[in-house]
């Protein structure tokens, strides 16, 4: 393993964290938050210097293969998140460590999980800085650093295929670097959409620019303990939803619209299912709890909010739906593993390997049948790599046995089973919500650290798609 | 499909189930029950001039493939469950169909949930019925047809792999139905070794003939309703125990041993890993609830004896488990995951499979870091076939799927969702009881209607391994 390239990767990662970390001082500033001098200006300080005497030197050897990729990526994430935390400790305003750096982590896997109680409380600069991780995690903080940096691109597929969701990582066109630049030129046009639609619904700026990034990395903080049924505007809740359902899309998809290949957006097999998908959980869920809200257009907004919220992981609220029915909760549930769309902001297995892992369930069928026949399992018409379809099983092998594993330590901390089972799931695929305690309404906080450091763990094998965790810890020197 | 042929092996099977039926009938006579004449005279009847009318004339056309073995193995399951129901129907101990259906699948698929809250207020011979569709549907009752039937033995694989548990069926030898004979010859030996020690811990010889034969096909039936703690008996509980454990053990091992190929059988994986995963489970869970019980001896008892029971499948208990904490619960439902051996009567997943899927993650791990390094999932020392891999695979995505689905509809019943949930999973892995209202001291009664059908194809998707119940309703005419 190139330990020198790795370092020096992390390096760039951490050096990218640093300049963000001007934004929340900036609003600090604005709103004459002198606490930000010391609360970001020191983890401000020490990323610029660590930064510096990480890539001062480029390494002679920078050949890097994918475990040097995953490494990085994971050293970096975690590290940011420790980082990042320290604003929020210096500021006093979560003073408890691994209260903070699981709202940092909360924030940069884009779960949106709070341990906080009242929100209301925090100062401006921290409150941006919470909602601005979601921004710089949705689309990748290693994304960001390939976009304007002027490197090799031979080595940067590797980087990126650990930080990007969904089972296959392609480029948009032949450089990475280029690439990633139209991925953030999207990203940062959507969000500007998003926050010019917000302070036309009358929402103040600060808060439109916070419930914007909030969105955009279908993150889920926002700056009000009852979240978005805080404003109790239709129009506000309306835009919120579609903008979380946008950034759910695939961004490639956006990509060919830009070059006017609409028919390979507008006919993708992925987008089909996972409108239908919203469209069947909010049709079953209204339903179902119609007789909870005065009227259908009531009860429609409601839960098409919620659908969206839950499927692209934003996990913001306008309903509590721990007052919902079992039936309601349950299919909330399975929406949080089903997820949004692969190449996406948002977390969740993928629809794209949901579809895959259900086809791959029909050929077996027809295999038993007759196990001479050949079958293929097809996406958009095309038949899947054999070893797309067999990375797809084993991923949810995977994830199913680390959600095992984290639910008996989880069963540890005293809350009920299905409580202690929701936060697991609503981490492992970064939506921010569960039942029970930990429905819209409550929050995390009553967890203890123990817990609160395994469900940080389980917020990064999210996001980042389990195998670069595995990675950093697992994997043998070589 | 060869829709004659299969006609003719449901013939043959119900020709079977009216044979076994004659014993409660005994049972009914010694006991003095008039109402055994009418209430199983009547199915025995039926049974007997609908074999009767169905094998009278033998298919001209014999042949017969997969699909044909798994739609007569589920029609056949179906069928004798129906009909199994009639004698708690016709003698009024179990009035309602669904309840009484509920009660026989969960007897035939040895899965030992009850609906009933007062097992005391029963005829003897409906205790022996309900009893003994364990001990039949454990093995299972194809074996048995084919194991007395001297019959065309090409054809006979297909179906014996539709009935028979685990990943991969073989024959013990080339002829199936020598096989058949073998694993009943050993099955019957193994319960009545079991009786004898239940009379010698000084059981009466009704009760031991009964807990023989539910512990034979790791059912859990008891004539009581607090189950084995009735007995209040160290001895009687360990003989319990130990012999579940015997039963959840791979019958071709017994093979082995009878040959004298010892170390065939002591060196097995999947032996070695159940044996571990027992020892480990019962140290864990006797550390976590060590504080509810007077002495280490005391607690011993209880978690080594639920451990058993759970992890067989048998679903016995002598401790409710519902006082237990959040993690001790949760262990045992993840052991109901597992399950007991492949090619024994316990339900599960089996561990051979979860073995193989930890494996193919394992070596999914190592594809991501070098992609070009072949690794092969190895089993006992071999290389497992890449076909059976992708077959585990398939089984765990298409039970994964198929358990969400059964969530979403019983979540529709009035249950917490981890009642619904422990329901559906323990029904699945054919365990017997869940947590809350059905944990052991508790019962499945208070279901509606709709759920208990839901759960009773749940029963027969695990007890049947998934693939013949599909194969029944999806399979098109061909």
């Amino acid at each position: 393993m190139n330990y020198r390239m790795i370092l020096y990767i992390m390096g760039q990662i951490l050096k990218g964290v640093g300049l963000f970390m001007l934004l929340p001082i900036i609003v600090g500033f604005i709103y004459g938050e002198q606490h930000v001098v010391t609360s970001f200006g020191i983890p401000f300080l020490f990323l610029m210097i660590i930064s510096f005497a990480l890539t001062v030197r480029k390494p002679k050897d920078n050949s890097i293969f994918s475990i040097e990729g995953f490494v990085s990526v994971a050293g970096s994430w975690i590290a940011m998140s420790v980082i990042g935390s320290v604003p929020f400790m210096i500021s006093g305003e979560i003073p408890n460590f691994s209260d903070a750096l699981f709202e940092t982590v909360s924030g940069f896997t884009t779960t949106g999980a709070t341990i906080l109680s009242d929100v209301e409380s925090m100062s401006k600069s921290c409150l941006f800085w919470r909602a601005f991780t979601h921004w710089i995690g949705g689309m990748g903080i290693l994304m960001f650093v390939i976009a304007i940096m002027s490197s090799n691109d031979s080595r940067t597929m590797h980087m990126m295929r650990a930080e990007c969701a969904g089972p296959k990582v392609g480029r948009l066109v032949s450089k990475s670097r280029f690439s990633a630049r139209i991925l953030y030129g999207i990203y940062i046009f959507l969000t500007v959409a998003e926050t010019i639609m917000l302070l036309l619904g009358g929402m103040p700026l600060y808060d439109a620019i916070i419930h914007a990034c909030s969105s955009a990395g279908t993150g889920g903080f926002s700056i009000w303990s009852d979240s978005i049924a805080h404003y109790n505007s239709l129009y506000i809740e309306m835009v919120i939803a579609v903008f979380v359902i946008l950034f759910g899309v695939n961004f490639n998809l956006y990509y060919y619209i830009l070059i006017g290949k609409f028919s390979l957006a507008f006919k993708n097999e992925e987008l089909r299912t996972y409108f239908g998908i919203i469209a069947t959980a909010t049709a079953l869920i209204t339903l179902n709890v119609m007789d909870m809200y005065d009227s259908l257009g009531e009860t429609l907004r409601h839960t098409f909010f919620m659908v969206a919220s839950t499927i692209t992981s934003a996990g913001f609220a306008t309903a509590d739906t721990g007052q919902w029915s079992v039936f309601s909760q349950t299919l909330l549930i399975m929406l949080m593993f089903v997820g949004s769309c692969a190449g996406s902001t948002g977390g969740g297995m993928k629809v794209s390997r949901i579809i895959i892992l259900f086809k791959t369930g029909i050929k077996e069928l027809k295999y038993i049948v007759n196990p001479r026949a050949v079958a293929t399992v097809k996406m958009d018409g095309k038949p899947v790599e054999s070893d797309v379809v067999r990375g797809i099983s084993s991923y949810f092998i995977i994830f199913m046995l680390l959600l095992a594993v984290s639910l008996l330590l989880i069963s540890l901390d005293n809350f009920s089973m299905e409580e202690s089972t929701s936060a697991v799931i609503t981490c492992m695929n970064n939506i921010g919500f569960g039942v029970g305690r930990f429905s819209p309404s409550g929050n995390l906080g009553g967890l203890n650290n123990f817990s609160k450091i395994v469900l940080c763990f389980d917020m990064l094998i999210g996001r980042l798609e389990v195998y670069p965790l595995i990675m950093l810890f697992a994997s043998k020197k070589h």
